[in-house]
């Protein structure tokens, strides 16, 4: 295992003093917790909205804390959700008595803790909403997930539903936006290589030189097929086929699309991945009104990325251009 | 060799098609040529700014492009410097009237060929001057460089000269604050794996498995030591007691900091990593006013990462904070 760490089980600790350490203006730790919220948290009047889960999706979730986007993030041990008490610390430090709306992936242990976490919230008078995002169209059922999978997808969520609490919308309005943008997201990633997780200590799954594997999870769990190795004009093409069969788009639709690396992935890769992606969305006739390309939700060090479609319309067009100032977001 | 491409002589072209695809908003390609521009070059009454160099590297130069920075971008082959015809072309592309200042890292090549262009650029009327950028304190020369190299300090060079363009500064000044840059920042890495240049389809050195190099260049070349791996706390030590001993700051200076991350290595790592950074420089009683944590000048897939210092003043502190709107710089 080659890490620049020192102890593998400190590693979220760590992280987490060193973020702040270097964005001391924009991110403040709740004592005693690993939730970090926005410097000016709880904000006046704004509905507080809150991600999180395992650690090791970075930038997700703690980069896209900040005005237009999180107020939030929670960050649970490396691939493992954050407990409910964490969870309730972030409501409380984030809810301004507009009430909490939480994003949760779909994985199975998120979705209880985040649920539990609610549920003890609301006891203590907040309202609490919760989504799941489960855009990835790969599996129907995967090892950590009854139902989809929640992959990059989520990042459009956050982005959207952010604006719209931003703009001083009521929870139900956040929440309805937050759903919308579930319904017309679907995402699809690929792997070429493994990921190590430092308690772990070697890498949770083995793929061949050869070898790559589609439809694979940002936990390393399995996708459709393992193949030979293919051109990326060749993965554009099964990725994109995927997520329009599942979301059928009829020519003239706006689509933002998101090219996500898994955290290994030179940019150069992706670029040409997305070069073809844009060419398959064009013959369709389809409008990609924006791509956004780079390490948004991450798994580790792995190689492969993911394609990401989301289908516009006015409100979310606008809501996706709304600024944001995090350090993951990069608009 | 995985990577997502699709011929290995082809990577540099698919890219820049990507990236257009992508951005096509932000970016425009120079016709026929390598070169990537703002939309809006030549932007009347400002100073145009150009770097690039060998292609690996991404974010840089290109994803660096945009109000508030560079006005183009020239992309060689992999880790080849781009041809005097292809620089010419971008020169001749961001003058409006007011002269190009060249942005360079120092390796032979690029030295040799971004000077040809110039000649060329002022037989045809354009002012052109040129700075060199030699922040790496690891080695005094090496395998493609005489004196030092230039890496992840370069971007500081950039933001702040790119800031000082956009204020309508002459070219004298814009010259003036660059050079200010690259006598107060000084940069030094660690790769923990090598990266492979596609054409060549393996990787350009080894590193066993408990082993990392100190010092080693953006194109693996040769650093200081290679040495058994080392926790995060020590590499932070190893790499800030380099550069403090050739830059001593006294207690109350003010500096920017830059953890850069080579390609592979994961944001968890890299804010590890600067946690004991920070530490380090808070113990020397300095005080860190900007810390930028990402992948700002890569190697391909390369896991390793660099630490840059840049000492500031009011004129370069204020610089560095301005407004950019580019895909690569974050904030």
């Amino acid at each position: 295992m080659k890490k620049i760490i020192n102890h593998p089980e400190q590693v979220v600790e760590e992280m987490i003093e060193g973020m702040v350490l270097a964005h001391p203006m924009r991110l403040r730790r709740v004592p005693e917790t690993r939730v970090l919220v926005r410097k000016d948290a709880p904000v006046a009047g704004k509905v507080g909205l809150i991600s999180g889960g395992g650690s090791g999706h970075e930038p997700a979730h703690a980069g896209f804390v900040g005005p237009g986007l999180l107020d939030g993030a929670v960050a649970g041990e490396v691939f493992t959700s954050p407990t409910p008490d964490q969870i309730l610390a972030a409501i409380k430090a984030v809810d301004s008595g507009q009430g909490v709306l939480l994003i949760i992936k779909n994985y199975s242990g998120d979705v209880m803790n985040f649920e539990m976490a609610a549920e003890l919230a609301e006891m203590e008078g907040i309202d609490v909403r919760q989504v799941i995002v489960n855009d990835d169209v790969a599996v129907e059922n995967s090892t950590y997930t009854t139902g989809r999978r929640g992959i990059a997808g989520t990042v459009f969520v956050h982005k959207i539903a952010g604006a719209m609490a931003e703009t001083g919308a009521t929870l139900d309005e956040v929440e309805r936006v937050a759903r919308k943008v579930i319904q017309r997201v679907r995402s699809m990633g690929m792997a070429l290589t493994p990921c190590t997780v430092p308690a772990v200590g070697k890498p949770g799954f083995h793929l061949g030189e050869g070898e790559m594997e589609i439809g694979m999870g940002i936990h390393g769990e399995p996708g459709i097929r393992r193949s030979p190795l293919a051109s990326a004009d060749e993965v554009a093409t099964v990725l994109v086929d995927h997520i329009l069969q599942d979301m059928p788009c009829t020519a003239g639709e706006r689509v933002a699309v998101l090219i996500n690396g898994l955290g290994a992935t030179p940019l150069m890769e992706l670029y040409i991945l997305n070069r073809k992606v844009t060419t398959l969305l064009q013959d369709k006739q389809l409008v990609v009104v924006d791509t956004i390309v780079g390490e948004y939700m991450t798994s580790l060090e792995m190689a492969g990325c993911s394609v990401t479609l989301l289908k516009l319309d006015d409100e979310l067009e606008k809501l996706l251009s709304a600024a944001a100032d995090t350090v993951g977001w990069k608009r």
